[in-house]
């Protein structure tokens, strides 16, 4: 089969790690006998470098006639201390999220058997641990209306949501539940917040369509302390958007390495894939960075493309990399790979 | 001397926990010769059932009148999935922050040495670990304008900071940070927000009063997970309302037990004095729960009125029962004391 593949590598260790996925990609097609073909484009502080803004127009119309979006990292630290800066790398990222309607972020979060002894938390704590996180990605405080005051004394930021806006995400994250051990917890602040009620009350009358499917509630913060006392109680949590940047990179922790984390960016329309991880801009060009997270992440672009075989047999390869310990320095310190000979390896054994 | 201490037990195990508390003071007004007068009033749910509003004019005005406030927890689950009930608990209690002027919630963070083992975390992961958080309190989200539309179709909550708001908080967090290890972490999404973009330029400011104190900035998704893998990295911790809420919470896993974390939160007129941890109806009435986060509560209550060494006695009252394991189940699984008697231990040493 024939896949236009869009390839938007982005800031700091964005264009290594993403390499090693094209690779992959590339050793897959070969194996399994498809056509990909990748286009390259800019996005984030590249972009505003090349080209004076963070999402080119040709950058997005490219995404847009693609089968699936291969995205790398956004961000660089010139911007971050930077409080007047009036176009940021960010502003890429989430104008393609919103442009390309990638109105749910989906993480799968689990403690790899092989690495448990990494991870800041006890063994007996996280062994098991096996949950998908649904974060809304086009609503909420990210996209609402901001403010600054002319004499620049106070600023608003505006948190909004719409019934539509909740329920088609709630669907997705309730389908997998089904899929998986039927349990949904939604994590919101309803207790204080309008919206977090409106998602409560949309939640809530949507779950009675899936009668199978066990819905609990929790608040933000005690979701931010129940992940790690206790992440083992989680199957699906759907959250909002701002709650579920912060959620699911504290979840990260549980897997022993954030440089393991892939997610899909879904909408009717498109699809976009990339690690949780960031920019990383001290790592940048010392091929260090871990490129399993991208790997992970093009693996769901093929489940994405239908390719389920496909993504299965990437899945192993990279199952395998850390068995035998074919890793980057975050994961194996003594006598660590580099980015581009772990992407050898997993080229090498598909 | 005499000072005024208003009691709010509020719900659930409010009650059993402030009850510890007022005898430990009662303990430390004895064998130092004060004198402290408490009266109680309602405060959350049960002031909504037995006077139909969660803060009653009355107690806002004891509290006013008061020298300091001890506060139980506030919370009931009948109104948590009830997102259309008008009257909440909650609204208690951010009320009372909004009227008392009470702009800064101060939570300690720390490892208790003998209690390194309760964590989830890995030992040589939190030994050592010391923080503080100042959390903006009176703000943001939790206080700006909230919608619904009429037809109930959409919602929104206003986030709003001004340059003031901000300032009053930071010095109290800059103060700290001279006196202790002179860092100072603002914890923001400058990448997103416009608030926080005021925030980061506001601290940033400010900063130049403290050259003394470094200051670093950590964006909310990275100090979430941060919080986790290295926690001995942060010293005062700085940061709005509503991520204040989310990180504090999280950072509770620390100290091996929710059940031992203070807070203080502090204005320019009033003071009130509440462990972290909520209302936890389940176990309400049992006797089971850990009174320790209300009576270390009580000791910076104490350090308030300028008793330090009032509260050092407390304090070391509080050491010796964690010592001696003179604890509740949650730190004493096999051989656990009720929350009386913890109660009646503490002021048993004092
Ligand atoms: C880079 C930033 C805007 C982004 C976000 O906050 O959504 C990132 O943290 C993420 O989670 O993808
Ligand atoms: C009960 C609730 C409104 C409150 C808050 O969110 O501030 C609580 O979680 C806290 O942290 O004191």
């Amino acid at each position: 089969m024939k896949f236009n593949i869009a390839v938007l590598p982005g800031d700091g260790i964005g264009p290594e790690i993403t390499q090693q996925s094209v690779k992959v990609l590339r050793a897959v097609a070969d194996r399994f006998d498809h056509e990909f073909i990748f286009e390259e484009a800019e996005v984030g502080a590249i972009a505003i470098d090349l080209m004076g803004d963070p999402l080119p127009d040709t950058t997005l119309e490219l995404c847009k006639k693609s089968d699936a979006v291969l995205f790398g990292a956004i961000g660089d630290p010139k911007y971050d201390n930077d409080p007047s800066a009036k176009i940021r790398p960010e502003q890429g990222l989430l104008k393609l999220r919103k442009e390309l309607g990638l109105f749910a972020n989906i993480r799968p979060v689990r403690a790899y058997e092989s690495l448990i002894h990494k991870s800041p938390l006890k063994p007996e704590n996280i062994e098991g641990a096996d949950m998908v996180i649904f974060r809304e990605l086009t609503g909420g405080i990210y996209f609402g209306e901001k403010s600054t005051s002319e004499d620049g004394r106070s600023a608003s930021d505006l948190c909004t949501y719409s019934v539509e806006e909740i329920e088609r995400v709630a669907h997705l994250a309730f389908n997998a539940a089904q899929e998986r051990r039927k349990k949904l917890t939604l994590v919101d602040k309803a207790n204080v917040l309008e919206t977090s009620r409106l998602w409560r009350k949309t939640v809530t009358e949507l779950g009675k369509a899936y009668p199978d499917v066990s819905v609990d509630y929790l608040f933000v913060d005690n979701a931010a302390m129940q992940m790690i006392l206790n992440p083992k109680q989680f199957d699906v949590i759907l959250t909002e958007n701002m709650f579920g940047d912060i959620i699911s990179d504290e979840a990260s922790v549980i897997g022993g390495s954030i440089g393991l984390l892939e997610s899909a960016s879904v909408g009717t329309e498109n699809a976009l894939f990339e690690p949780i991880h960031g920019s990383y801009p001290q790592a940048t060009g010392q091929g260090i960075a871990n490129p399993l997270a991208s790997v992970l992440s093009a693996a769901m672009l093929l489940d994405h493309l239908g390719l389920k075989e496909e993504a299965e047999t990437v899945r192993m390869a990279v199952d395998l990399s850390i068995k035998l310990n074919v890793c980057t320095i975050d994961i194996n310190k003594d006598n660590h790979y580099s980015t581009e000979r772990v992407g050898d390896f997993l080229e090498s054994v598909i």
